[in-house]
């Protein structure tokens, strides 16, 4: 049976969409076992369908690396640890950033032969239903070109066992196609890339979601940079759209013409469906959910959790390296 | 008198538009003189109006660095050539923009003071009329420290006299906002501009385009990726509408509805409008054009570059460095 933590607190919502999520993740996987940390007293609904672990503190937000590591009553600290301690599989957080990843970096430390963790996530392309998985996101500040290598690889993996993509292309994110364009970090990752059949080259960020990739390498600063203009861009667009239909009494019928594909379209784009980001390299399985996750969110990134356990994707990686 | 030498060649549409932008610039513009540069045969519709050099040849759009250095014969490579001459005090294309950069890099050799010229652009923000200019979005490969802080002199001079921003704000950009964050060049570029009184801090990409910094410093890689990656999400954000009108008669008419408020939106977006790309640093007025350049952004391009000189802002940068 999969064990699988959740760490109930630290949402901007608070535990209801979490407590939510799980009964209904619970109902559809009766194979699956959840401990659910957090206030005891928010937890009622869960009793009898889950083991609960009472941890009444939250970790802030905007906490650093070492401020979760102090908090030893918070629900994100015990969840964690029960990572660490071997009583659950996978943990999963919709709680501060900063604070999940450095904590379970930490805490369950990286799989033999891999120098850093990644932050990984799948993004939504222009061709329906594919996704390239990105990393790392913001795990680190910057990267040696040989941790780019084993992202690459971690990042094929993924792709091969989580989404099914048999020959997943890899590529590195640039800025331009040419083999001599990149950082001067790029460039080194592109040699050590070079023999590896599934790397395709260079990539530029105009065409990340065009669909022509499956996973695309890039060091952690950059990767966030790409994460958080993008989405800044994509809400800036949604509101001038918001705007358009907003004028008169003639454009506010015009949206009802139209609000089923803007709807398939924010659908399209909506981080929440894909189950959240995780941390690849540690011994664990470790998803982090968007800070105010609904109770869909929560039952996808439980369910993406299941899934890297089921795939025994850690073990594939360890093997890998 | 103002003299602006215009590259015809190099661009997406040929000649033609470029020949019609020049014309309608030069109607409205009498106090400026130009010379453009191109096949003698394609530019009879100037003459008598403004000088003409007839070069010939093009050079690609994916010319390398060197290659427009050897090509003696190439619009671009007699464009950037009056500039060195001293013959005009400015210059504009729409062609190959590593091309172009490198040449007048090479040609025209950075200010003293300078360590690296800027590839700068103004972006539209949430906030209709005002923008953000970001630099460096791809001079370079990588920067120093000490390069970023003259990059925030300088966006911080063109904000100042070319936008009318009094005291401009000026940010890094960064995976967060607090001091500690951002990649290693960054965090030391934030402790050599914590003294400039116009510096607010970091900010992070999401946020880049909502408004609140006038200037936003940036590596020429990560800078890269900024405007990639936002250039990218818009493309994809425009599809996605087209078709959510294209489903149906009822979405087509809906269409009719909020044609004008997404024609609003993609003006807002329009980076033709802006009138391109200027590298700063350099001994000259350089401005770069889309190379998809319409009649009505090489007018726009042409007076941006008539508003630099008239600033004087190259002598703005050699003082304040």
């Amino acid at each position: 049976m999969i064990k699988i933590a959740v760490d109930t607190l630290g949402g901007d919502n608070g535990s209801a969409p979490v407590v939510e999520g799980i009964l209904n993740f619970l109902k559809d996987h009766p194979d699956v076992s959840i401990t659910a940390v957090g206030k005891k007293e928010e937890l009622s609904k869960l009793e009898g369908k889950c083991e609960i672990v009472d941890a009444p503190d939250i970790v802030p937000m905007e906490a650093g690396p070492l401020e979760v590591m102090r908090m030893k009553n918070s629900s994100m600290f015990k969840t964690v640890s029960l990572a660490k301690e071997g009583k659950v599989d996978a943990i999963v957080s919709s709680g501060s950033t900063g604070g999940f990843l450095s904590s379970s970096t930490l805490l369950l430390k990286t799989i033999p032969g891999v120098n850093r963790a990644a932050f990984i996530a799948p993004f939504p392309t222009k061709i329906k239903g594919h996704y390239v998985v990105i990393l790392d996101i913001g795990a680190s500040n910057e990267n040696s070109p040989e941790e780019l290598k084993q992202f690459a690889l971690m990042g094929a993996l993924y792709s091969k066992h989580i989404l099914g993509v048999e020959e997943p292309k890899v590529y590195l994110l640039s800025n331009g196609t040419e083999p001599g364009k990149g950082s001067p970090v790029g460039k080194q990752a592109y040699k050590l890339l070079a023999d590896n059949p599934l790397f395709k080259g260079n990539i530029e960020a105009r065409n990340a979601l065009n669909g022509e990739a499956d996973v695309i390498v890039t060091d952690g600063f950059t990767g966030n940079v790409f994460l958080k203009s993008s989405e800044g861009m994509a809400k800036m667009m949604a509101g001038f759209i918001k705007n358009a239909f907003k004028k008169n009494l003639w454009t506010m019928l015009g949206y009802l013409h139209v609000r089923k594909g803007i709807k398939e379209m924010t659908e399209t784009m909506d981080y929440k469906s894909t189950g959240g980001a995780m941390l690849l390299g540690v011994n664990g399985v470790v998803v982090k959910v968007h800070g105010n996750a609904d109770a869909y969110s929560m039952y996808c990134a439980i369910n993406v959790a299941k899934k890297l356990v089921a795939s025994d994707l850690r073990n594939k990686i360890k093997e890998g390296i």
